[in-house]
């Protein structure tokens, strides 16, 4: 190895460290670094995740001439962090961002200086040796230079914060025989979350005064080695650049560092460089990566800003791309820009619902397949993790259970309550755990049933019919309807429930959800009637009964006392001020308007609903702020409904008021007083009835398989990285056999509940546990099995004997948690943003991706139809006929099959998404003109986000 | 002219457009081109601001080979706006990016090129005979490339977004004959938003198959040419660029487009290239715009995210410093960062506050210069925008004047109220600005006066003192030393309260206010009990004074139906179930403790307090939501409060309960009764209580000192650019001669109030009419006349009459404003988001200023500093010696000091500011260490915000 002279234009590899490493053979050197499209394709799929991971870190040289050393200012694995010195702390992670000229500089410097790849050095003290080598040093300079270079630097550990800069005691000690890394090298918490089999590139920059030209030496080592106290954790080092020069340049030297890391840190570059093979190689990689880089203009961006980590990076298929369009010009990337694009489109049918073409075809595959994982159903439970998604689940589940059960038994004069509720709950969650093709969904009351429910209850009273009995036919018809769409495998019809079929069953159920909070709130104002000043409403006094006995006895009770009326009985009528109860209990009337009444409940009970929604909504949003650490954060958040309510029934019992509460019965027995467990299958009803039941029957069914299908493929999403596969029709199975079996006890009928079992899945998640500053967590997949759900089900079967505690919980409470569902369901669907489109001005209006290729007019039209549907929904949900509303959801899909004759596929793409059969016509003729006229790849990947927390259609 | 060889590397300028125009040769032509740092400071300080604003459009030439047809797909003022094809709109402006090799291409395609500059052609017809006259262009080509550039571009004209692109109806009809604008252009809206005489520049691109090699041209008009319906404003073009050529670069063309339109946007290369005279000049400029950009790593970020334009833009003073930076090094900017950072810096005094060492010195300067100004001061004010400010701080002003009324009369038993509270403001506040020094300052009620009153009429009280005469003597007093504050101009001291003393005033005021607001709530819940169910306080009925009368008459009336008892009298005894009202108005007696109970009203005063907040709270965020036009945003986040109130009183006489309301006497006379308007000098105290006066006096004079200078200061501030001066000791002399005015009349004290006279300021903005997209307007001045405040004042006089409305407000209405208030005064202070710091994790933490410089731990040690002091003022604040609270706010001046012994001077600049003297240490050797390691320019100017509306020390 010798030092390059500055004219000299040949590259040329050092002869001690040319030998390839075997491990690199595979490869081939070099073998991808021409500009090929084909040999690029391997180069993003294949090479880049082998590659370990890069820790990246620049010491500078400071304090010349007085005082030099080397201190860390900045670090990079896939973001820039810098060091605050002033403050002592690391900076946010961010974006880099570099000057042109530095990067240009440092292309310079490394084609005129040292370029060692695959050195052998096996130390620290070799590495200075071999880089120090250079012809232009005298013996003597040379020597100084390697005493400073061994000389240890500083680095800043976090998260002490408090502390100054470690090593400071003894700033100019130098470390040869120190190889083995330091303590606060080990403890450093950053090693942590660096992942297993990362390495290290360590950047040293700075001016020298006593150079006379500037040094610059590229070193690839042939086996990472720990270069003792050089990097701040001790990770073996496989890079390491060395950029001195004299002071001419000032802080040039420092960006050329920095421009040096940011090349180490990008992967494309780090894939180059580590199977370059020559200094040619080198400076190929450094080109192909300006090629890349994105420009800023001066003036309209202050380059000091700090960008903030994109909430996703670019993939490298869409580097590629970019690449591609380059090279081939537009025609070339269609055909991948629409696999890109059908990768990230969120309602793929997963290849579970294919039809088989045989009857119970779909069931009997499914069966198979999950037959399969059975026994690892049980044993892929045994991680500390399911502890916790069993607490998180758990507490759900019986919020649930007391929010609908409370809901239930009022709606249903009892018919259902909160004890069926978590009976209810329990056998069914259970039994579908044990059974289910898809055991992560969590079985639950959910809106829309909860809906049929009442208006199924209000039908039956209103012609007086045996609610129970009824309800036990409509249960066995829909189970056999049920089953009859298992046989037909009809859920793969769920392909034709696009968003806006999704959108309007969501929208009405949490309509009527918000509208029924707030009705009923309003209903405990007219029972517990406000005073105004001049209402008669004051009055009530205690009569007793022996009215017009014996007058001479009473006189002697006159009134000593005349203000303290209250303690005496008054003198001449056989009355008292004693409030009712009291009364009550000596034995008279309260008799008087005001005896009913009782004050100040009415605007309490507004106090706790207002309480209780706004508590859970804030704490709701808790979980994004920054205060508090994030476990604190994801308690509060996740369990803000619980939270809520655990405030309300406090402030309530504080104050002691008489507020309507839950009704819980007292003892083991269905809330409905004379009912045993078993359903008689007639009761008062005539026998016909058991056939009329076959018509609501199917009304519900068609609202069970809407209900349970579209929740199933939003759980089913490629997204979750699910191994073990769907099972829509063993689930649809399922769901029809618990329905009968909870029919016969009169429990509260149950399907798979949206965001619970999203919850389920979220608490389940495995994912790296090496957190690289600033990168999102990579995601490995659900720990996918039965035990969590079981164990939960359980749980809530064994709280039946907490039913009293229940009682406690005022109405106002539930209703106020009743509104935060609606709201929030209704708030998660982009209708909503549509709609609140309707009210900006255009300039205002977010980037979103739709308005960027929907003209604005038809975004309106769109939205307005929506509210023109859900109109039409509300008024039949308001007539008599209300109960045929699952009909007019399942209508919705006959409206939007309509819209394609006003809208264009490609607005239909934006707004909404295709239909099945469109959606193979579409990428050949469909899309082609405005991708060939905008170029499309305008659009950044950061808008396609997976679309999973989206649609709450459950509504719990 | 004629086309270049590819190979030929010479520059070499078209003969026919050498000529240089008149009007450019006071500068020189390429005077300032070299990178010299002493031309550059003129380049950015001359040159830029006097060249006109370019408007910059891409002309995409697009569907080659079938549909030939020009369209418009970007325009560049400052930033980029793209065309949506799809969407037919154009999109958020936002900053532009660009790949680094369409800059290069464009380079090269520009060397090869035809460069024309000056060129005479005089309309489009003549330009593209020009640009077409290139050797290697067949005739016929040349005529078929002439007809297509002659072609009419389809240009998408907003707002109508409904509309399909203009022009598509004749989309090929060739426009040689009309050079006139057409009626679409001159319709155009966005021609109204760009400033008289702003000149277009036109990029022309596309890929046009019979061209066999690139064409390039580049061309400055010597005289700027409307071109026709070339560009969608009829604006004179100074710029044209035509960038065609074959197939083989796919979108390259419309890249480099970009590229150039991007570059012809950037005010530096605007600047270079209307002064080049060669093409050596146009390229040098191009290098100087590559060298200044920014660049961000592949990889790390997509290229193809819109990043949102800069809340401000880097000044041209920054980007010449990182020039110089790259040019000389770090040593050479010192200098001019100091002062860079010394305009930002938000505390500069005033020249006004600099001591003349004579007695009234300060007083005399400012009549002198006040009296200069007086007649425009009148003048000034005829200007529309005087009327919708005169209705803006009306309306901010009643409000106040309800509120403080309101409360005052509460504290001090109504020897303040309502009425005394509109008086004086109309009586102060018109005096003050007829008098004044800064009569932009609006005269009102502040919370810390209110805060002293109050303590002033408990103090009186508690030694049974007659108020009004004690207040009156104290008002002399404080009239008294404030003129000897005035004849000492101690106003200069004023730079002695740092944040530090501001925050401590502000934090303890807020929490007084939001501390009474919450404890004037609880404490009608005690006047309204709540009645819980076991409580006696059930019953009340009616007695009629003959009790014990003749027996037989009543044994008549015996009662027939039981049930009925509220309308029938009692057999036995002389009473009924009367409600108390009517009870009393039949002569009875109403008995029972349930006839003091009023049931409801605790409870719905709670809800009409947290309402009336939250509304205000609501409603102040709308301003900055997205929804609705700007006008109808900034009313209601303007009138916050007064819709609040307007709300509370709307739901109050909706429900017509019997709440506390607002007291204000029926007709013009004092709150209190029995005394006049002028207050007699004694009343019932002893003689020597006039000066013991002198004691409470003092520490008011401290307050009103305090209260009014901070506010002053803040007013007066340089980044307001008031042209006519401030007059600190002609305001304070004014203050204390109406304190005395007020004092005399028993009307309440008034000071300069922040808010307010801000919001005032804000309401007489002057501003560039023209508002380039995305850019912010350019803030010009403010209407500096005393007519508005004036017109005000009268106003509020007027609104006496208005009183007897008042009646319907309800208490915790005012309550609820209060609370507001206090919430919003407190949360707007930086000691908020310092205690803030301490809830969130290290990493959570927003990327602030002063924790990129200050260590957390020391952050975290001033915070809890300021945190004991405001514990320890509330401590005395809750002592009996609650009234000496003005002197501890003073003390914190001491506490101040003191820290300077425990912070080091670059920690105080960033935690607080510095105190005067040490101000003038500091450049030299405080702040020269950590700049020279971190390089200080790395904070972003974008940090460096001005301070005005941080502070709001008046609570009001």
């Amino acid at each position: 190895p010798k030092m390059k002279l500055p004219g000299q234009e040949e590259f040329e590899v050092s002869s001690a460290c040319e030998n390839v490493p075997t491990g690199e053979l595979e490869n081939g050197p070099g073998s991808c670094l021409s500009p090929d499209g084909t040999s690029d394709t391997d180069r993003g799929d294949r090479g880049v995740p082998t590659d370990p991971l890069l820790f990246i870190q620049l010491n500078e040289l400071l304090g010349w001439p007085q005082a030099l050393e080397w201190r860390e200012t900045g670090r990079w694995v896939l973001f820039e962090e810098k060091l605050e010195v002033g403050a002592g702390r690391w900076s946010v992670p961010h974006v880099p961002t570099l000057a042109l000229p530095s990067l240009q500089k440092l292309r310079s410097l490394l084609a005129e200086g040292l370029v060692l790849l695959d050195c052998p050095a096996q130390s620290f003290l070799e590495l200075v040796e071999q880089v120090t080598r250079v012809e232009s040093l005298s013996p003597e300079l040379r020597g100084q230079l390697q005493a400073l270079l061994l000389q240890r630097p500083q680095h800043l550990i976090q998260p002490t914060g408090t502390r100054p800069c470690q090593g400071s005691a003894h700033p100019r000690e130098a470390s040869h025989n120190e190889e083995a890394p330091l303590k606060e090298q080990r403890q450093n918490p950053l090693r942590r979350k660096l992942p297993p089999g990362a390495e290290a590139g360590a950047v040293l920059a700075g001016e020298l005064g006593f150079l006379v030209r500037p040094l610059g030496a590229f070193v690839r080592l042939r086996d990472p080695v720990v270069l003792g106290p050089l990097t701040e954790v001790p990770l073996p080092s496989r890079f390491f650049c060395l950029l001195l020069g004299p002071s001419t340049l000032g802080r040039g030297y420092h960006e050329m560092g920095r421009a040096m890391a940011i090349l180490l840190s990008d992967r494309q570059f780090q894939w180059s460089v580590r199977r370059a093979s020559s200094l040619h190689d080198l400076l190929t990689a450094l080109d192909a990566f300006l090629e890349e880089v994105t420009v800023l203009p001066p003036g309209r961006w202050d380059p000091t800003a700090r960008i903030a980590p994109p909430k996703c990076l670019p993939s490298q298929h869409k580097r590629l791309l970019s690449q591609l369009r380059e090279v081939k010009g537009p025609s070339a990337q269609h055909g991948a820009l629409a696999e890109d694009r059908h990768g990230h489109w969120p309602h793929a049918p997963s290849p579970e619902l294919q039809r088989t073409g045989r009857l119970f075809g779909g069931l009997v595959q499914d069966v198979r397949r999950k037959a399969l994982w059975y026994t690892s159903d049980f044993l892929d439970a045994l991680h500390p993790q399911c502890f916790s998604a069993v607490l998180y689940i758990y507490l759900a589940t019986i919020t649930n259970a007391i929010t609908f059960g409370g809901l239930l038994g009022e709606a249903t004069d009892g018919a259902q309550g909160v004890l069926e509720s978590f009976l209810g709950t329990a056998v069914a969650g259970a039994a579908f755990c044990l059974m289910a093709g898809q055991p992560l969904t969590i079985l639950s009351s959910t809106g829309p049933v909860l809906v049929f429910e009442r208006l199924l209850f209000s039908f039956s009273r209103d012609y007086s019919l045996d609610y129970l009995p009824f309800r036990l036919w409509v249960g066995i018809w829909v189970a056999t309807f049920c089953l009859a769409l298992v046989a037909t495998e009809a859920s793969v019809l769920v392909r034709y429930f696009t968003r806006f079929t999704e959108e309007g069953f969501c929208a009405l159920i949490s309509l009527i959800f918000i509208y029924d909070a707030v009705g009923k709130m309003l209903s405990l104002t007219s029972a517990y009637p406000i005073q105004s000043p001049g209402s008669p409403a004051y009055s009530c006094f205690c009569q007793y009964p022996d009215l017009g006995g014996n007058e001479s006895q009473w006189k002697k009770t006159e009134p000593k006392d005349r203000d303290d009326i209250s303690s005496m009985d008054l003198g001449l009528v056989n009355a008292s001020l004693l409030p009712p109860p009291e009364c009550a209990r000596r034995g008279g009337h309260p008799r008087g308007p005001g005896c009913h009444i009782v004050p100040d409940i009415a605007f309490f009970s507004v106090l706790l609903f207002l309480t209780s929604f706004l508590i859970a909504t804030a704490l709701k949003h808790v979980k994004t702020s920054r205060f508090f650490p994030s476990v604190v954060r994801k308690v509060l958040g996740d369990f803000s409904s619980v939270l809520a309510m655990l405030l309300g029934c406090g402030l309530d019992s504080f104050l002691g008021l008489a507020t309507p509460k839950l009704m819980v019965p007292s003892e083991f027995k269905p809330t409905l007083p004379g009912r045993g467990w078993l359903v008689s299958p007639f009761g008062a009803n005539p026998w016909w009835l058991s056939v009329a039941a076959a018509l609501p029957a199917l009304l519900l069914s068609i609202l069970i398989f809407m209900d349970q299908q579209i929740t199933a493929v939003i759980l089913n999403r490629a997204e979750y990285k699910l191994r073990k596969g769907a099972g829509f029709h063993l689930d649809l199975f399922c769901v029809s056999v618990l329905l009968l079996l909870t029919s016969v006890l009169g429990l509260p009928w149950y399907v798979s509940a949206t965001v619970i079992s999203l919850a389920h899945m979220d608490s389940l998640r495995r994912e790296s546990t090496a957190c690289v500053l600033g990168e999102p967590r990579s995601f490995l997949g659900i720990r996918e099995q039965r035990l969590t759900g079981l164990v939960v089900f359980i749980l809530t079967g064994a709280s039946i004997f907490l039913a009293p505690v229940l009682k406690f919980i005022p109405m106002p409470v539930l209703y106020g948690i009743f509104l935060y569902m609606g709201v929030a369901a209704i708030s998660s669907i982009q209708f909503t943003k549509r709609v609140q489109l309707l009210l900006m001005p255009a300039k205002h209006q977010p980037d979103l991706l739709l308005l960027r290729h929907v003209p604005l007019s038809r975004v309106h039209l769109f939205t307005a139809i929506q509210l023109a549907c859900l109109g039409l929904l509300w008024i039949i949900k308001s007539t008599p006929a209300a109960i045929i509303f699952p009909l007019m959801l399942l209508g919705l899909v006959g409206v939007r099959k309509a819209l394609e004759w006003v809208f264009s596929p490609q607005e239909l793409l934006w707004l909404d998404e295709l239909m099945p059969e469109k959606e193979r016509n579409i990428p050949e003729k469909g899309l082609e003109p405005e991708y060939s006229l905008s170029g499309d790849t305008e659009d950044s990947e950061l808008m396609y986000q997976p679309r999973a927390p989206e649609i709450n259609i459950s509504v719990n």
